[in-house]
């Protein structure tokens, strides 16, 4: 119905720029909200999400069409390390690729996950001195914990079930390890890099005890769907800075946008297109 | 502006099906015929064509990705047989594929070029006792002189410069070969699959003298811009039956079109969108 959106329709022709996402179960977010823009700016662009057959000639298929750039998700994000030409910093510093970029035939790979949270650190009020429990060893974990001692925090545990991964997580940085957090602890930053909080059977779940979020100074949750998590409203609620999951997508889909592009949008331009990428409507 | 296609934008999600066309140089004809006709029917698909880098990397990424088909052109009609794993009989007849169809990861190859050939010549008023001339002996001579076989045309000349391509190509089929007509002969059915009255450098060229063309009794030419080629219209004018290249585009994409999406529009919305894809306005 909106007026970008019938624009990109009439320019779709052999010019036209195609850039992807891979993952075994794509959601439309990214559809969306690449297309929103493409679409809002004026690009050649055209944005389409594949469930790979196979991952190989996938990536195969990005330099030989060519395909400009394709998001990678799970359980693809270590596997295209393998298949791509460049490792950029941002996807060495967690061994982890969410980005693909085909520069006339050689293929880049970054993670935009992990700078979106370099960059949200950056720009936050957080203190470095603070002490900062991270719940979670998986992925993002890994970028939250990467980017955490990257922006100079020094006093991080990782509180995780999983006691090998979580190990190998804080270990990596010299970091603490706990299987859990009793109500007495006082971290001073809570990071969630869980699902806890997220739409399902978790949406109702902290991932620290009751006492330990009153008693903490701020917080960072990277759950976007959606991003008022009980972890996120409890804190706010009590005055307390945080930065919340839909801040990380839109940062990290804003750096794999200017890198497709060359373009990076308005923070107004990329708040509306974030928005639009999450609404529920899916006929619009 | 059409409602087709800004209904087509407002589909693009995960689950849209991509078909793309695989060309050393695209034109946008197929984009905008596919495109049209997947709006006018409502259907969550989307056309984009590619000039690839590499065409075993590309064909890989049709597997891969998954595509659903492809259009293959000019250089790749020949490489791509080594590249997929079932050939057609449309593709086997004259070892040459135009269409490439994704059947959960096996890769089929097609000729549509020669099927359409093959169905405009079984429709036609042409008698298969006339003599032919064929003139050219690349892929649409090919295409052409093994559809005139198919159909049971007997007496076939393949008229072309290059002796080596032409002494093979009538010698596959048992017909005849020569370098060029004299004013004297005489045959009936006159064919044309050379650029011959094809827009450009060609444009005013007959591909036959002209008194042979006076003396023939129909014809049929492959060049599609235009498709009223002075062959076309010399015979026309003399209201003899021809078979232009049109016909045989539109054939071989609404061909195309079936197999990749199981639908087969009516040949009115063939022929509107025939029409709109060959139109010079390229902004809508």
């Amino acid at each position: 119905m909106s007026a970008p959106e019938s624009s990109h329709a009439r320019s779709l022709d052999r010019d036209t720029v195609l850039c992807v996402s891979l993952a075994a179960r794509p959601s439309n977010i990214g559809t969306r909200f690449h297309n929103y823009l493409y679409n809002a700016l004026g690009l050649n662009y055209v944005y389409k999400a594949f469930a790979p057959r196979d991952i190989a000639a996938a990536v195969a298929g990005i330099r030989g069409l060519p395909i400009r750039g394709a998001a990678v998700s799970m359980p693809y994000k270590e596997t295209v390390l393998d298949l791509v030409d460049v490792t950029e910093p941002s996807a060495a510093a967690i061994a982890s690729v969410n980005t693909i970029v085909n520069e006339a035939g050689v293929l880049h790979a970054y993670n935009t996950d992990y700078q979106a949270v370099v960059d949200l650190l950056a720009v936050s009020e957080f203190d470095r001195a603070w002490s900062v429990a991270v719940a979670g060893s998986g992925g993002m974990a890994k970028a939250l914990v990467a980017a955490l001692r990257e922006a100079g925090f020094t006093d991080v545990t990782v509180v995780a079930r999983n006691a090998q991964t979580g190990t190998d997580l804080a270990g990596r940085y010299g970091f603490t390890y706990r299987s859990g957090l009793a109500d007495d602890a006082r971290p001073e930053l809570l990071v969630n890099a869980t699902p806890m909080g997220m739409a399902g059977a978790d949406a109702e779940e902290l991932p620290f005890p009751e006492a330990v979020v009153d008693a903490a100074k701020a917080g960072f949750d990277v759950v976007a769907l959606p991003p008022d998590t009980p972890l996120v409203r409890r804190l706010r609620t009590a005055g307390k800075p945080v930065i919340s999951g839909d801040a990380v997508i839109a940062g990290q889909a804003a750096a794999q946008f200017a890198l497709y592009t060359g373009i990076t949008p308005s923070p107004e331009l990329i708040a509306e297109a974030s928005a639009y990428s999450r609404s529920a409507a899916t006929g619009c």
